[in-house]
């Protein structure tokens, strides 16, 4: 910008020679081509044979399939009254429940996420393709983990699934995306499919203890699918650093330019109006669903002032950064997840909201770089949008734990859970605080391990000048070198020349 | 297009020097840059007390949650029979009946109205990002006013918040993101705000007036939404009014790229799609409902076939011009609005798009720039799309009035209205002009004021340079001042030259 | 990529002239430009007179609007129990059990295609533009034409319009817009509305003969709405084939640019998240509607999945090319569909998706190109996606017939047909053949009869010069002419020197 006419114009020209000129040492198609269809294909084989062992469809409800559960009525000191739902009592549920919800869940997934992820200018193919291709296999894969963990019955030898099933694969694929967003750019696709594989195991199994052993409360799933997936990523991502990563090429491919910063707000828009769907997509129907719903619907848009207030706020020169826009908009969303069904009211909704979004964009501004001091480098910036409002939520969660006229939570009216032995408020803030730890114990024990896998030379052959360039595995369009690498080559070749 | 060879050689050259040399002069941040952050942090605080001492949860309803109101049955002297539903009885609604709209509805606000005006090449991320913004800052304030003056129980000291209040928030927003279509490009964030904070109290106020005192039917919102919007915006745009609007550089940046038409397009489908859920959103279920989906469906669609009938004959070259495509493709939604539940059977929801595409068309191709010399610069056009169609759309209800065996507004079942006393459809009729004028009156009359303040050198910081351009509140990515402004500035440099 | 430094620098010199200095020369306007608004006009007032005599509103259930329709039960060999939907007693349904689906299918065809066919890097104008135009058009006269065709009441004198005919409306949209796809970029817009007039009526005379009388069952509408869509469309190309289309000028606009790829697959993951929805849209309440949505789940799933082995293992460089992420991801949608509520068990969803997927990525790769040869150039390949995978449907269709236990067509519970004999399951075979067999002949024929029509001097006054390009029809922006058409002006260059 503040550079003189003459250096200018040297600049222009010799990029103008050296866009043609300098040859981009593009990677090598990978050492084993066929290793990535043959992988896929395999396991796509594994998946039908154990579908046609034991999956089976599950049922719609008969008779009036929209009934709403019993309700007792709980009265408050400050004179309010609060219908209790009756898990016990919750009739089986069927598509006009919850058909609408989960269409909303399956488009967060592959058009939030996806777009989300398309600000990287050389990147977009990738992201959105990388994103599609990781979300199909794990709805698949989840099905079927999910089903033997979850819903495996002796007797007829099979588990259902219905459409409350496939809503959960949904859930369990947005994990593994939050742990994709760590990693994007970094990975190529045999490693995102061996992750993935990993990854639904442990985080089925991490929520099988949290739910069913520990009953914690989480309807939004901001410990067992945000937490779980941003530490996970991260803890892959840091056994993947390469120093590499920091160099000048790889950074200034780590850039965005215009439309790839609109089309990640498609991916953004998506995300923030259908996260009320995220929270009460399984919620209990009647009041809690309703709750769910308004809580959300409070605490994200929340969080979109407070981003816009701190993004403005922490910049040298006051104005928006689009990194936060795109992102911190949403922590309302993540933070409010694990009392979203709660009695926390209006209010408290707004400001779980407004601590998140400001949490967020000071996670963008300050922390993303702390942590890739410690080799920890966040393509997405997951710890801040998943990670960090992922924990607000799990304090939040045994917070309100505290208060059993509040969560629910108190001895009468526990849950029916694996022990139905009764339970204090007390108790159930020890398992919240469990189900939080364990959920980061096993994410960052199992990216670890993970992580050392993706390294083995039979997976890993990328080259760090592939980050964050699609033309490493896919065809590209005649103007992927030439318009929208202008600004990218000018600054490699101020360093050329 | 006509130029010689040497002409252009010579342009291309100089053009290629001065994208480089001849500085843009952007604005400066604003003067005090800690009054938009310390604005809006104040607002949040207040907005979270008052949800604190007033707000509570609404309740689903309790057994079976849809249930169909009772219905009598009308026969008309041409032998058809119409079920008329009952208002007094319609039961409480809950998430099943209103879920799946509402989401629609969510996504005509933040996708919809978002992408819609992104058409401005240098303006994309304000126009995403401060209807983002806007909309989220819209929706917690209108929980609130409208909970005040609707919904606000002296008993309980507290007013509920639904399904159905949320909904209603999403409308609000959507009258004010028609106002910022007015004045977009040539607000700042804080004069945003502002507007939005003014606008709620007295949209929602005329929206009272209209439907608790008047009693007028208007389920589509054409009038207290689209009208109301409009001219309050329009209001607005004549108090900013800046004769260096008319420049060659600001009419430069107010102009579309390629891509940035593309984007446009997404807010344009999915406002088309999902009309029919802003016009039955609130319907009451059953036949109405039914018929406000039909109408929107068939009116919206002939709307759409009628701009590219006009936008062709009225082209010199025979040629569609996107800006009729993106914008007046929709008027037959606003149209239809006021009349969207009532029997006006297929055919006329089909004429009422067909004029109400056609009056658009014309509105964009010649009445916006008749205004502009009256000094209302209409960036958006939402006089074409929002402000004739809904004025169209309040016509068509007083017309509807005249007749109550279509309106189903006479004497026996008028809905129970604040005097509960019997009215003729006569005096419908003048309730339902009332209503309209009461709109015009309070829009603009409100519009001019709020347009002085917004004048007050408190909040009105912009510089004509900084109009349609990102750059003056937003970090911008390397290739802004690049690739996009390859045609701007070879203009520019044309003068210079 | 490999040329020498000199080369370049010769090319880029002579590109950078070339740009400014050789003209392209743009089509005229059309010999007639008043017969389009002409047409349609003509159009459009035929079609309020049609409504205006014969359509009513259809009603909303009375009562409890969802209800579930009795069951019997059906004990199979293997152990397992299923229920057994009795269609003669289904209740009249309304929007509480369509309208979410409703509005996945509207927003399949218009954003879902729209976008799916904005890959080509000058004509996305016309690939939204037209693609919201077309499907518009269809919506009327479909409304219209199944009216009389299906619904008609003599007593009455009417035809209803109601959730289920709107849905309805937009299946026969999604027919003519695979035929638009065949045809994209080598038609005006005067050639698609009468392609478009001719078709609904074919397609639904067709659809009669399938469902009405030869009582086949395809849920999804694969042979009715994709084979037929796709031969009609490949018929109409093969009549307007010119071999200008394989100009090096056609070839390189008929390419992508990179952000003209993501558009696109906002449109591919649109669809692909609401293909269950498609399937699903008016299948029987309960196991039935259940089954379509889990097998359509699973089985576009497993497209995704085989799309990219497929496109990995068959590229040289071992690849992944957008083209067919694009496209061939969805093939599974289409192949499950005349069976998805059928007991087909999820890996037998699971099977289908996969060759689905495998055999429309090899068509992309080896058959397009094949095709043309035979002067059948099928611009967005329709024939892989819709045409191929749909005759696999039907062909499922026909094998799942021959086993009355699965497909629940034996001869005690044949739905109520028009001749109301019983049938046994081999009769069901042959009818289901037969219904694929008269799909083919009447979209062939048809499209043969059509592209005759088409070619007559009235309607056929586009030239080869504008195929693939917005500017004929369109005011297009300034940078259509720059920033663009880099690359496709280059390579003209290399010729011109």
């Amino acid at each position: 910008m503040a550079k003189s006419r003459a250096e200018e114009t040297e600049m222009l020209q010799s990029t103008t020679l050296s866009t043609r000129v300098v040859p981009i040492a593009y990677e090598k198609p990978a050492k084993n081509p066929i290793f990535f269809p043959a992988l896929l294909i395999g396991l796509q084989a594994v998946f039908i044979i154990l579908l046609g062992l034991h999956a089976e469809y599950g049922h719609e409800p008969i008779g009036n399939h929209i009934t709403l559960p019993k309700h007792s009525v709980i009265s408050f000191p400050n004179g309010t009254h609060v219908r209790i739902h009756d898990e016990a009592e919750t009739p089986h549920r069927g598509i006009a429940d919850f058909y609408s919800m989960f269409q909303d869940i399956h488009i967060m997934i592959f058009i939030g996420f996806g777009f989300l992820m398309t600000f990287l200018r050389k990147y977009g193919f990738s992201a959105v393709g990388y994103n599609f291709l990781v979300a199909a296999f794990v709805l698949e894969w989840a099905l079927i983990v999910r089903g033997y963990m979850f819903d495996y019955e002796p007797a007829t030898k099979s588990f259902p699934i219905d459409i409350e099933r496939i809503i959960v694969a949904d859930f369990v694929a947005a994990a593994i995306l939050i742990s994709f967003g760590a990693v994007l750019g970094k990975t190529n696709p045999t490693q995102l499919i061996v992750m993935a594989f990993i990854e639904v195991l442990l985080q089925s199994a991490n929520e099988y203890i949290g739910l069913k052993r520990f009953c914690a409360f989480d309807i939004g799933e901001s410990m067992f699918v945000h937490v779980f997936g941003a530490y996970f990523g991260l803890a892959v991502a840091f056994m993947l650093y390469d120093k590499e990563l920091t160099s000048v090429e790889a950074e200034q491919r780590e850039k965005s330019v215009y439309h790839s910063d609109l089309f990640a707000m498609v991916g953004t828009i998506f995300l923030f109006c259908f996260w009320p769907s995220f929270n009460a997509g399984v919620a209990a129907a009647g009041d809690s669903r309703l709750r769910a719903v308004v809580n959300t619907y409070i605490s994200i848009a929340s969080s979109v002032l407070l981003t816009y207030i701190c993004s403005c706020l922490f910049s040298k020169e006051k104005k928006f950064d689009m990194v936060h826009i795109q992102n911190a908009t949403l922590a309302g969303g993540v933070a409010v997840g694990t009392v979203a069904d709660k009695i926390i009211r209006p209010f408290g909704a707004m400001i779980i909201g407004s601590v998140a979004g400001a949490l967020s964009t000071i996670g963008f501004r300050f922390i993303k770089s702390t942590l890739q001091k410690f080799k920890v480098h966040d393509t997405c910036g997951v710890n801040n949008l998943h990670g960090m409002p992922g924990l607000l939520a799990g304090i939040f969660g045994i917070m309100l734990a505290f208060l059993p006229a509040y969560s629910l939570y108190n001895e009468n009216i526990i849950p029916v859970c694996w022990h139905s032995t009764e339970r204090s408020h007390l108790m159930q803030v020890g398992y919240q605080a469990a189900a939080l730890g364990t959920t980061l114990v096993i994410a960052i024990t199992g990216g670890i391990i993970t992580g050392l896998i993706l390294r083995l030379p039979l997976f890993n052959d990328e080259r760090p000048s592939s980050y964050y360039n699609d033309h490493t595995h896919w065809e590209t369009p005649d103007d992927f070198h030439d318009a929208h690498s202008t600004a990218l080559i000018s600054s490699e070749t101020e360093r050329h020349v």
